[in-house]
């Protein structure tokens, strides 16, 4: 099976040229100014760019919280985010506490199979850590779950005490995986959330009010320091606030193996949002909470010179009815989440439209950087001979307006209802084959494949 | 009753001059060029400085502490500040984790009258804060009670938990009481020592190695961000490293009410001394932990500077025999602790002999800021007309050499010995009282009073 | 002749406290609670408060620029000064290119001479530094001049090369003289003037838009690198913007001897008062140039915590008839200064009302700072026996409107006209002379004395 | 012509995979698996690197100098760069003072005409900026001099002043020219190195003794500044101090376009090597000098961390023997450089094998980032379909020992004599044909191309 894509403009994280490229077995195989071969398919990307398939570092498909789970499963989730460009992603299997990890892991390998349209892998949640955790943590990365996520929130569901999370990095260590965080002093905020509610306090917006910046900086420096203690790298997961952010960039500017992530909600929603008028706040209720309009500069900085290293989603989508309006009279109840799955890749390249970042930092930041940082580069994440041919035909000149009826994700809204954007996916491949094209799904679900990690490389 | 004190220079945090200085009732009452007054007593300060008495905010006298008592009791060790130069200290009382504050508080008064040779006040170490305890935290500032510390280090026995720490902070900012607070990363530092043990690592200096400067700074950041949440001011004692004053002075430049102290100990002693041969370093076990040379400028500048407000001394003694001895075989079984409240005049006087600081910076750091900080001025703390007349005279030009044998705290070493120090305390006023002349105690046991401090007005 | 001043409250840098004050031989020889004593002079200052003289440390009196002249003399300047409770000053004389400093200082002697009714001092403006000015700077400093002030600012007229600067520094390190540095950008900031000029733009706002921040920022930044160069202390004068500010406190984190002063102006005027309706705002026209609204809280924290030790006044008075106007048709020809001389501390104490100083700091930055930088000290800045008797009997409830009407500045507006102010002086003593009482001024012109400064002893 | 390089691993920026690849017509045609072509020339790369020829942009060869001129011309100095893996070379043509750009720029395409055997660009050095010369850079600019440098040191040589500088600047913003700076104090280092020549301090590390980092970072903050004032990327060349990266972290940090580079001999060589015996020193007499070897580690952290975006040499080689010894009885007459344009790579490379830097990150220090900066990308810099064939095949296995005898600049020493380097050229190609081979030179003088550039586009 050979297929050929002429015509285009190559981008990668360090190079954008015009050549053809060639698909043979699943596998870019050549790329050369003119291919003249027989293809079996032919696919024309004149006036329009390759990129390399997008990679989702942060999802939570079918996943059980507050009450509810989760709106889109693998399969819904999977074709949506085929649908924006996006041909793999890592979710969050989850331990429960008093659990195993392979208990948790095989949970989460059952919802995906079968379901999936494009590759995944998976990082484990360690919500308990006896020495028999510490142990099982061994398996899990020679399995390829080579990446786990602590909290540092949520206190009596996912919240790790510090000496656990400390053996955690320490273990880490040992097996060359990555600790994610979710960094937020957790302890405090109850105490903020518990205090509003006695006040009264109850609509959305008061979600952003007892979950201060300065609790996220607080976690974010103590996941910092807690990592340089063990001399292990360290993630972190959706940062969101401009304070958290100075203090990567101070750990950075120190020579540590720091690395953070955000969404794009953190960088086209804001607190305001969370104050719309009644309970529309509750659609932006997500956690670290959105920001004042005001750290959005910050964040685009640091995306652009690599303090921030990766754009995900941390895709976790409730409906508004059944889901998000548990929490109509309190806020803490509603559900954390905001879809977003599907629109990465639209939104952020409204920052190249803007000159925020180039096309090339635009692939880096959406492919290569989760690739390398997740050890599935060089098999996904660029486009060269020899790597997965995950790759998106777009098309920059295509407008359309962002709307819950015409996206995918299986969620009663969206958040950016109405919001132009130029450039789109004409066509989406994964492993070569052709999962999207013309608006229309052509995959199937199950056709995704568990992808073993490598270890920690960089 | 009359005192006359003649000749000398006067030297307020602010300002030095030449002026006789008249005590009635135990009060300052004249300060003029020459008082040509009939005295009861009078004491010829030519040659010689008048410094306001030295106050130590930070001690631990017959504290239960790892098994044993800490060595000095308030007869002894009040009168062994008062040989230093020292008229008032803020000892620290402690709840006993599941009791309440007031047994706390009762047990801590009867340990201290009939005893103390100088006056003082308490601060409360507060181990367990159910809302009954919050509660109480009100009837102690109405005592006079008006400061409340905080461990985060510890677990187990002192430790609090970022909640608690917390209400804690938010409940002091509802009472005008300001939070102490020790600042280390103690559940990681506990991994680390644990982790020691198993290893064999047995010598005093593994008790610097297990808790690094970095822990030091995390519990620093984390109590700085927690009372930047909670909108209350936060005093850091015995800040010893580099990296924790970068944070505090961070908060500072921000406009934050963050206040620290350092110790002596910091300033002149080093890792290398934990790292003397056999079982010497047990002399310098404290926590945090002496820290490499390098530390000691960065400490010396913020003291200028006034990065750092106080030094205090943490005077927690132990004898080697019977006591440091008990971690022989482990370094985390010696406990915790050096003398100093004797010493603190004789060593920060090196810093002015030496350029560091200014004689007017001396009294600002001895006893000026610690009297503001803790509510004790204008009683005490500087030199005018209606304070206390706690008052040192200071012989600029007595050299003498430290040594266990001539100090008079009750422990078997001292950590100094065979220093030589040039300045001295030629005579010690409390409220007016002659206590200590020509190296004699003249005061008595249990003439010290309780003193109820007003609340945090900075 | 002994003046008593009784009932009030002695406010010094450090100390607050009631007491009363006798004042002999122009010197204060007593502070007691109550002196029953036969007084020439009694002035009851029950219920107010006694602060030292206010010390202005930058003025700019009978000094020709840009084609005029400022227009208060030294008699009304110190008449003025002495209103507003203000009893030292330290103006600027000037060498004019080509000639000896001596000149410039003999000149600035005979115009203060027979005129100035408070003490006064003088730095040297350096223009010019051949070898033999140089070996000049010795002379005025054994004279009791002993700083110099120098300019990045104004080429062709007050600025000078950084090989001069230098060398200006490497000399006054040989003498303990203290350079003051005008710090800007000025070679840049002259091509931004002419090409606005040639754009046609004359409003006088665009006097700031042609002085950015970051113009001052790199001269203040250049200063104090020429001084660690030289290994000298430097003090920047008007410090106007955050951006320098943070240079400063950059330099001096790393413990270098770097001060700098602010200006009423600075903390209560903003580049809106610059962009006032037709020629209004050249009556704010002053360099460096009023900054946004948002630098204002930088510098209060600045004040509070002592990155900015001093705030002068910068007093330079043009009338906007006749001086002012002669810019009406070209922003750059306006002549650069404000009034302020007499309204310092009026505007200050706003600054204690708000909580954003404590009154002793408010004496500190007015009095007792300047004292001690500049030579001055114990003389003058503190209320201590032995010091000259320069007091201020504030009454902290006094209201007021500040008016060029009821001003005594020879100026014909007011930058704070309307402006409501509370607190103000009810007595001012001058060595002991009662000159200002009751809104009079009781002294005479020719009264002040001439201050042979000391060499820089911090 | 057809020329297969087969089997190797090709290196980008952002990429490492094995493929083939195939130039035709000098520029790079097919990238593939395996590429079964009948090519006229076969390069088997098996376990070897393909990395993009090493781009250059700063050297200075055949350039007169303190009386001297250095000793490479255009063609000894890029047959050197060629052997060392370097095909393209930016070197700087420089106008004398009063005389028009395009006389200087003539020169120096005399000097390179006909002489240079690999392409080459230049950058304009402007000495002097009269309204005429700042319309003549308009030209250059259209001629593919797209980049200015200025001097803020050498003094009545080269120094251009701060408002020259300024102009410079706004007129490069005009032309989308980018402004590269030589960034130091060099008036008051003027003053230093004559004190110091009066006080008869004549040894070579008297150079770097009177031109401290701090001059550095102050020239450094100044171009910033200036550059931030008129709206301008910059580029700061040379860049030798930690003091002077941490100024352009800051600026990149407020996200200004800042950039800079540094040299190995400041990676490599320290403050030690002048110091040597005798007159060895002299031979590490460059500027700005030599740092304390303290300074490695941070310039390394920068280049990993892209606060550093290029290495270049700043080849300017003197011998010994005639040139350097002009400056034997005074260090400030020895001629400034050192040689280093041939072992760039080979020095970088053991950056790589000592884990300071990734390989990737090593083609975008040496060719992608000055390829992207200096207006050559993508013709130059990387390796794609459509680039120029200036390729190196890296032998990374192969070990030799640096030496003067070996090495194939004209000049009489190198500063790594004995140095054993793994990793070197196997062969070298220009526009596809091989130039170096099997320690050979295989091209010829002349054959190099003048590079019309373009404009800065980051």
């Amino acid at each position: 099976m050979k297929t050929l894509i002429s015509g285009g403009t190559i981008v990668t994280a360090s190079d954008t040229y015009k050549a053809d490229l060639l698909v043979e077995d699943g596998k870019v195989s050549m790329i050369a100014g003119r291919i003249p071969v027989e293809a079996d398919q032919r696919i024309d990307a004149t006036g329009k760019y390759v990129l390399p398939g997008g990679i989702d570092a942060h999802t939570h498909l079918d996943m059980p919280f507050g009450g509810t789970v989760s709106s889109d499963d693998f399969e819904t989730g999977t074709i949506a985010a085929a649908y924006g460009g996006t041909t793999t992603l890592v979710d969050f299997a989850i331990q429960q506490k008093g659990e195993t990890l392979r208990k948790g892991l095989d949970t989460w390998h059952a919802k995906a199979e079968g379901k999936a349209a494009i590759d995944y892998g998976f990082h484990m949640i360690v919500t308990d850590l006896p020495p028999s955790v510490e142990e099982e943590m061994g398996a899990l990365v020679r399995e390829g779950v080579t990446s786990f996520k602590l909290f540092m929130a949520y206190p009596g569901v996912l919240l790790l005490d510090d000496a656990s999370i400390f053996r955690a990095m320490l273990r880490a260590g040992e097996l060359g995986a990555l600790i994610c965080m979710h960094a937020e002093a957790g302890l405090p905020i109850d105490v903020l959330v518990k205090r509003a509610q006695a006040r009264g306090e109850r609509a959305p917006k008061y979600h952003a009010l007892t979950r201060p910046a300065r609790a996220e900086a607080e976690g974010t420096n103590r996941a910092l320091a807690l990592a340089e203690m063990a001399g292990v790298p360290v993630y972190i997961v959706h940062l969101s606030a401009a304070e958290a952010l100075e203090r990567v960039m101070e750990a950075r500017d120190r020579g540590l193996p720091a690395y953070a992530e955000t969404c794009p909600q953190y960088l086209f929603c804001s607190q305001d949002d969370l104050a719309r008028e009644g309970f529309e706040g509750a659609k932006y209720v997500c956690t670290p909470p959105l920001r004042p309009q005001s750290h959005h500069d910050h964040l685009w900085r640091g995306l652009k010179l690599n303090d921030l290293q990766v754009v995900s989603t941390d895709h976790c989508p409730f409906c508004v009815k059944g889901q998000k309006d548990l929490g109509r009279d309190d806020f803490a109840k509603i559900p954390n989440g905001m879809p977003g799955i599907e629109t990465r890749l639209y939104l952020l390249w409204e920052g190249v439209r803007d000159g925020r970042i180039s096309m090339n930092r635009f692939v880096e930041i959406t492919a290569t950087a989760p690739a390398k940082l997740f050890g599935l580069y060089p098999k996904k994440g660029t486009i060269a001979v020899g790597t997965d041919a995950d790759l998106v035909v777009w098309d920059s000149n295509h407008e359309h307006v962002l709307s819950q009826k015409t996206l995918h994700m299986r969620v009663d809204y969206s958040p950016y209802e109405g919001r132009k954007v130029v450039g789109a996916p004409a066509a989406v491949l994964s492993r070569g084959e052709l999962i999207v094209q013309g608006g229309k799904f052509l995959g199937r679900p199950g056709r995704g494949r568990f992808l073993k990690r490598g270890t920690f490389a960089l």
